[in-house]
């Protein structure tokens, strides 16, 4: 057998059990808020500074995710969680709070998918029964730290993408009940990737050989088919790291079509009513939408299997500074119901 | 049988088959200098920037544990590092060059351990045949993020500890030589412990009784005593942490000793000759220590089981500023010859 590098096989298939999904006042606005457990009605959720409201959307999340299945924190194995802030601070204080085993993650924007990978890998090895896992941001901690206050008014470019205020956390363990849950099939873990370009504002495109390249590798590794998928999605390229991956995936003999090649950076936000130039980005962009939209509609029959794709570029202010280009990474999971 | 939250047994005894470790000029004088494979003269390592000599650090431990077992990158299947620079650059900048499918994680100095635990879980449970390991930290790179440029030539309190230039990696897997091999045979994942400290210059304090929790889920998950291990390490409490966890762990009725409880912090420099302060920190002091000395000794019989218990501080200078406390976790891996 030829070797599946970075590929893992879940044959146990562990179900998402349930899923708790938050996000702010610019969210509320969302064509998808429907499938939000709840939004705060300003960016400071009740604290005193943006970090602070980063930690609170992640432990509203978790809040969630425990209270629709009447778990404890305490039933929990592990929580696997992390997010765009220096040391993922807002990950590390919410795991004091829930005072569950912790490994924290840094994949950037792919975080959500290094979590539920990582999540279903431990449960279907039976290293745990229960697994805790997802990834938040919040777009003012996110811009402070990264950009420039958000006071300044500083412009941006039409390539930029806007950082999601959200969280999106899941159960993931054994199905013990009659109802048919998403399950996590398979996942490929990524490769940094890194083909040169040095435009902080243009993420989608530094990211897009980076989902192209693990879509190829899961693909192969699997042994499946485009078709084989209702919808890959990927994390939050934009309209322009989309466009971008489609036609390096076309030029790999890998033909996604148009209709079912969604990204979550392009479903979160009505781009004619928001000012998000090229779409949405940050941890949270992934797993608000994964953890409500998508495996609601899985749920609802709509898809039956699904891929989603995370992407995560993985500089910092410092690198760029000192004109390192832009390393990035995918991972992708394979859900099915 | 009681649920054994947070630890991980590992029945098929996962080996370390090769480690690196490489350090700057400052650990060319370590009393354990001779289990280093490679000494810096300076803090460049023949880069521009200290955040790039700390890639190189990272890239130069992966290409000895690679080397010595004759193995290209190719051939593993996962690189799970992880260091204390914002958004973990080092380690990404250092996967975009190893190619390999990685996953980045983020415990502070615990990072070592998480590392080396989801690496023999990986091996253990055939999601892959290779798993490389590690962590780093590189002194200036770290003081001049988290505390003051080394030129302000600041004055510490002596309870502060002095980062680690190294970085120590190993590569995990089955053992298929006739050779007798150190292996990982059980982990426990640490909760997130705080009880209130809030000085910086005291980490060693604050980690303490993460440790001594940590210490204490894992002899009772794995039921063993302190007699069963030849010696139990902590990652970097140094002097006042290594006093407060022996106290801490007395009161809990868990007596170890003061010559088989060991710090890496401590070993690490000649505290009579060195400006340490209380003693060593960072993500590459416990790397380091575990894949040179600790390794060596065992290979050469001094002893045969031994528990190295990491410990992190997952503050950031952003969370100090605000006030927050230090919230400190530790990973324990047992580790047998």
């Amino acid at each position: 057998m030829n070797r599946q590098v970075g590929t893992w096989f879940f044959p146990s298939r562990p179900s998402i059990l349930s899923t708790g999904v938050v996000g702010g006042p610019f969210e509320k606005k969302s064509p998808l808020a429907s499938h939000f457990d709840h939004f705060y009605d300003d960016l400071w959720m009740g604290q005193e500074t943006y970090e602070k409201a980063h930690r609170e959307l992640i432990e509203a999340a978790v809040h969630y995710s425990l209270d629709k299945i009447n778990k404890q924190e305490s039933e929990m194995d592990i929580f696997l969680s992390g997010d765009l802030i220096n040391q993922i601070t807002p990950s590390s204080f919410a795991a004091r709070t829930n005072a569950i085993p912790y490994l924290g993650l840094f994949g950037a924007c792919s975080t959500s998918m290094e979590g539920l990978a990582m999540a279903a890998l431990l449960v279907d090895r039976e290293a745990g029964k229960y697994a805790l896992t997802g990834a938040g941001s919040h777009n003012s901690a996110v811009e402070k730290q990264f950009r420039y206050p958000t006071e300044y008014g500083g412009q941006k470019p039409p390539t930029a993408q806007w950082t999601v205020t959200g969280a999106g956390y899941a159960v993931v363990g054994k199905n013990e009940t009659t109802e048919k849950l998403p399950c996590v099939t398979s996942a490929t873990i990524g490769k940094v990737i890194d083909l040169g370009l040095t435009d902080p504002f243009n993420m989608g495109g530094a990211m897009a050989p980076a989902a192209a390249d693990t879509i190829e590798r899961h693909l192969k590794n699997t042994g499946t088919t485009v078709e084989d998928y209702d919808v890959i999605f990927t994390g939050d390229l934009a309209t322009i790291g989309r466009k971008t991956a489609m036609h390096l995936l076309h030029e790999k003999g890998i033909a996604v079509k148009e209709e079912t090649f969604k990204d979550c950076g392009l479903l979160i936000y009505r781009a004619e009513e928001a000012p998000v130039q090229s779409g949405a980005s940050g941890p949270g962009c992934s797993a608000t939408v994964l953890y409500g939209y998508i495996l609601n509609e899985m749920k609802k029959g709509t898809w039956k299997k699904i891929l989603l794709c995370a992407t995560g570029a993985l500089l910092s202010p410092v690198t760029f500074q000192q004109n390192e280009s832009i390393p990035c990474i995918a991972h992708a999971v394979t859900i099915e119901i």
